[in-house]
């Protein structure tokens, strides 16, 4: 186990929150999260969102919801016996065989 | 760097899809695979989401999926310019100053 | 035009916010605001979300939270030109359709 | 009751989908519909975004997905007795106060 993941287990353990940390309710907050995230890109013109990390205090709003999104993946993938990091793994092996580099060069049509 | 995230921005680099991924297309993508992610999830009772890696066929598109969102992380992260683990361990203490163990300990209540 | 869908594109206009709500802008919005309504119900036990209407304020969240991705959906669809109610409805036919009652009676496999 | 209210509603009582469609379910397939959307939307530019409907299979595709959005709020509004015209308005009545049209014209600051 990874030392993140021995981590948000440690926090979760110590205030007895593995009664609320289920599968359901751990992707429900991980949507969650990736909402907020979502929203603090909405609003700005690809340019602006570009340069995001330019700006102090949205700077560090989006880092601090890109924190809360990784710390729920963790705490899910804990619960259900996912490694992380091997599964995004696997399915990079997965998709660098089903868009061959050369055959979709400059392509987006990943459906 | 990390290994994952230089194995996705080679996966990226190689295919020229660099220009897809600008912040806000990335944020998109993950709100997507984690709609995919909740997917799996929202017609199963707790119980049932409990043992859902005990199915073989579900068990194996809820570890596809979370690759999926650890990917679109990954890639969001890196092109930010946010260390992933490290924007999860900052937020993990300001949980751990915001909510002391001995006050919390069993509620859910934590706005 | 419906009532409501007239009274979201004054407020919008009066505002000059045409330039923001794009379509891809207003799916972000919309993929904030569910994660926001997502979010209210992630802790509660299926028994808790059932009554969560007779809680005065989490009930005023929830309906408020309803309020906001009615709007933005509505604004997405008249963006678009899409008629939100037939939208639905000849998506419901298919269901109806694909889905035939005497068979799939009881039955969440809905893939 | 209105009648697209009426008809998800048919649908589902004809099916015993009633105990599928708790609270906690119907926010998780709106969470997973609205992946959907934004799916559509993630990798066009603004510009390809913004005639989207004018291409007849992408088109068709967001029109079919805007649909399963609008059916799930619907029926989670029906299971919560929220109504989702009235709780659009009430919320359309909160922003026209908070945001006066002289002061915020052109400007996205909504926090």
């Amino acid at each position: 186990m990874d030392d993140l993941t021995a981590r948000v287990r440690a926090i979760a353990e110590e205030r007895d929150w593995q009664q609320f940390h289920t599968p359901k309710n751990l992707a429900m907050a991980l949507a969650g999260e990736v909402g907020e995230l979502v929203a603090e890109f909405q609003w700005l013109t690809p340019e602006q969102a570009g340069v995001v990390m330019d700006d102090a205090e949205a700077g560090a709003r989006v880092r601090t919801e890109i924190g809360d999104v990784m710390i729920y993946l963790t705490r899910l993938a804990d619960v259900l016996g996912i490694d992380l990091r091997e599964a995004a793994l696997a399915k990079l092996a997965e998709v660098a065989v089903r868009y061959p580099a050369e055959e979709v060069k400059g392509s987006a049509s990943k459906r």
